[in-house]
């Protein structure tokens, strides 16, 4: 097997909205993103500690769908590197030349084995990072993208195929049957620069942006609310036990699954553990054990081919829904969680 | 109409649990009141700004229950005044020794209209105020009781028995066939002392403890997680459109129900504005719109008479929750909720 | 003495501006006060949580200087009540027609003893109250005006006046030899509606607004840091000992010193303990034992009399800043503070 | 030049203390280190999110040191990279046995060219991760070790010395005369793992210890001013304009420094802008315009050599605090820092 190219972290979406004007409400006026360029039926947009022109690409298109997930590489031989090794994998891949999306230098393109249509690219214009702009962060200021949540049938395969690029593992939802749920897998040094999730898939569940502190997350909430919007809160606010992180989900104006993230940990260390959930642990999803909504684990945003096709799903071996739901009640020892995020894998 | 006693702000609850060192464990261990002072079979609590003697006393006893209700009133010359004034209603009132109740002096007891056990008393001892101890402060410091919310059969009845005693009107649940759902009442300068809400009863819906800020309820919810005892979260944390408050409901291990609340408004203007809320606004129990989970509208506790047997309980001719359930998805206008903030009674 | 008059608490203050367009600049942009009217040369303003037409009114003028301190009455008889308490005192008293203020009704203003423009009304103007439109609130978002801090040469003759007109006392700097430093004293529940401090006057030592929660404040310096203002930031961000309150004092353009406020404390009841501060503790007016620099204890803006002229001042009998600066090392028993704050008058 | 050895991140330092029993009140008691083992003379300490066996140890000594400072290497086989790549320095090194400071494994130990004792290791012992204990956090909770920051003559040499390493440069603070008064180093992927200050060294200015929320660092100080020790809160809480965090500095029973820091950002990029701060940029080292302290600038810990005796120190060329002090008034343009922060190296 060839050298795998060298990611180093979740970079950009591209994502199909039906209404250019309602997203562009939800995403800058609402969230408060930074639109670094527009163009006729498309926007550029970043957070507030990004220095790379976007990390959202909104595009208006007759049915809500993902058109891509971006992966940044460390330097531009890694594009080579990327042809060679999905040629071994028999992916095809295309060379897609400089501005082909706006900011973005030469990059590749690919469908890859878990169906998702993936770019990789390392050039990219620079752009003001606005981290000290404190004159233009509004209550819930968005510090930068955090990771991708995607839906597929088979989490293992998945696992795979991550791990094969080089991915750390640093948390799952398992059972004792050898069932894998659910997997955290990252490059950069957080919990996630992607998480699969076991479902009727491939499809996008979510993309994540990070905010600093909780109270930016929720602001969020309280400015749904005064706008008469609070039904665009899915989920949360709460506190994952995965991750450990601080979260909200939201559903853009086209359905798209927004999350609003903060303060996961570090796992920069070659041997940072692998924290293993049991499915029926009810904290793995919600460490206040509060119940998921249906709708956050059944649906899903739709993936385009390189074509612009949608991708044919498939269902799952198992779901995790089925086999418990949130708040179930089922017991766990005191502080037993504490000790599982000292596990090893 | 004789003249109705200057109460001043709701002041202590007196509850019976079952398993003291359970409660305890709830009331000292998690939420970390100060204990000031322990006899057999009784905790008298305080909060860190507190500098009354106590604002919860937990006695054990055969089957869980509210044992007193106690309002302060201005001066002592007040419990006369509330002779003459519940004689008036045909309220019959015993008169209690200093003592009667640990740290408290003279006070009266009485059996009120709605069918409450409550004491007023001016009389008690000083502890010291832990308002700057911070070296005994946890993360979820609680600073002090906040008010009582109780289920009546009839708001109506309840809004003006307390509106007789001069209790301001912050804000209500009402609707367009002038039903009556909810109302919060207010003797200090916060949003409430007493609120109302239609139900079987009398029974008490919860009692509430103000913190300083909203992280500080946030750590009882991880605090809880952490030693897996997370399903004592009945609902939230979240944003009330009522009050405004960031609030957190949690069921001690005898079911008694206890709010934790922050940040709400001042009301202390005599033409403070009455904020009346539509029932079907879904922001009115949950500003982010959140479901409001069955057990808290079903479920609350015995309250007992001054000789100590339970209250038999009636129902109530509207209830909200066959009205409307949380996120039920009914619009509302825009930015609509700022501005009836600012309606006038 | 008859009685006096029933104030209920500070309401607004109306400053002289050098500059309206700077001033604006200072308290609407970067502030994010409310602005409820403007007219040619005079900007009225308030804070989110307010529904009176305002609590502070810029107007433009040749000299930076404290027009009128503003409290609001119980009721419209006060005002007669007024008149005759001042005859009483030997103060003249003007009556004030309705409007002569936009959005303030019918008023008496007077030259207090202490040398101060005062204004007492009852009869205000509503506007919405935008207590939960998030929508409009900036990430420092001020709640309410809190209280009026003035610098007067004998503080003792002004806690005579104040306890005279029925304010509460909540805590005091004095020393072993008797001498009162600076005193703090409500009508409303919090630690104070006006602080008097000891130096040369009658002055206006700062008006305070308060915020929810401390990110607010922090947010302001963020923000005055990203626009190259931080100059304007005098003191602070801290914690009193006094009030316990987290604190920022800014100067505005013109020099006025603004002071955002957080988390006091509740002293509604009539045995409310005072608070007394020897002034060699140095957490008195820095519970983290900063260093108060030295403009704040020097500088303070001109009061006008009734007719727009300059109130001659006096210096004090003794200097707090004479006597101890900031963090001296003096020590202090360990916890002996959270102590302090349960002590008796 | 032959390959430097993969350095991952600052691990650990180890500090000489002259009372071990007040070092323990201080960073257990007060700060909430974790104790994973202890032995006569000597504590090892780590954060709560922290896995490995030690950040911080304290070694009872007769004179306050820093004996150590560690970094992690990314495989064991690093030890020997660092054997040929210091002996081609001239730089001799020792090796060190697994279990030579508890919980370690096999290391090695080298008077670094900038005259600092250093050791670098892979192996450690696993201890459970306490990140989701929040049954064990205090409100001061510490989640991780940040960085240190030395005191050197020469902060160029110090800066060629750590890039030759393979460190990124996050920060600098320079003038227009090419002087380097600072510089800000990293590995893993925040702002930095090692700062150079330029001043009398080589010295220990202090280390860092990361928490989650400002609202942790702002307990600390409301902590010590409870057990009126105060007096050890030697600089802030404030915001840093370089790195962006919000911090404290502390100064220990013996007079180490120790930062309390959070809120920087990330540095993952293989392009990441190098932000360059002038020295007469009063935000620099407070974006709120603070002074800093003198003894911030003069005072530093003692360094030993491999042999523990202390290493003589040299003058720097250039001071920064004799150039500029902290709030000095120097003008910036509005808003210029938020743009700097996007500037290229």
């Amino acid at each position: 097997m060839p050298t795998p190219p060298d990611l180093i972290r979740s970079a950009y979406a591209e994502l199909i909205v039906t209404d250019l004007a309602a997203a562009r409400w939800f995403y800058v006026d609402v969230l408060g993103l930074v639109i670094t360029a527009e163009r006729p039926g498309v926007l550029y947009l970043r957070a507030f500690e990004e220095y790379l022109h976007h990390s959202l690409v909104l595009r208006e298109g007759a049915e809500p769908a993902l058109r891509k997930l971006a992966y940044r590489v460390r330097r531009p031989g890694e594009l080579e590197v990327a042809r060679r090794y999905y040629a071994e994998l028999g992916v095809p891949v295309r060379a897609v030349p400089a501005g082909d999306t706006l900011g973005i230098g030469e990059a590749v393109r690919l469908s890859d084995p878990l169906g998702f249509p993936v770019e990789l690219f390392y050039a990219a214009e620079h752009t003001p990072r606005f981290t000290q702009r404190y004159d233009l962060h509004p209550g819930n200021a968005l510090a930068r993208l955090d990771h991708f949540n995607v839906v597929v049938p088979d989490v293992r395969a998945g696992h795979e195929y991550y791990t094969g690029l080089g991915f750390g593992v640093s948390e799952t939802i398992e059972d004792t049957e050898d069932n894998l749920y659910a997997a955290w897998l990252y490059r950069k040094q957080t919990v996630h620069d992607i998480a699969l999730t076991a479902g009727e898939g491939p499809r996008l569940h979510h993309i994540a942006f990070a905010t600093r502190e909780r109270a930016q997350i929720l602001h969020t909430c309280d400015l749904l609310g005064a706008l008469g919007r609070e039904a665009m809160i899915e989920r949360g606010p709460g506190r994952h036990g995965v991750s450990n992180a601080f979260y909200l989900y939201l559903r853009d104006p086209d359905g798209h699954r927004i999350e609003i993230y903060t303060s996961d940990y570090y796992t920069g260390d070659p041997d940072n553990p692998t924290v293993r959930w049991d499915v029926r642990d009810n904290r793995r999803r919600s460490f206040w054990g509060h119940e998921v909504v249906p709708s956050w684990y059944a649906e899903a945003s739709t993936v385009l081919d390189l074509d612009g096709g949608p991708v044919p799903t498939r269902q799952p071996a198992v779901r995790e829904a089925t086999v418990t739901v949130g708040a179930d009640g089922f017991g766990t020892a005191d502080g037993a969680n504490g000790f599982k995020l000292g596990n090893q894998a």
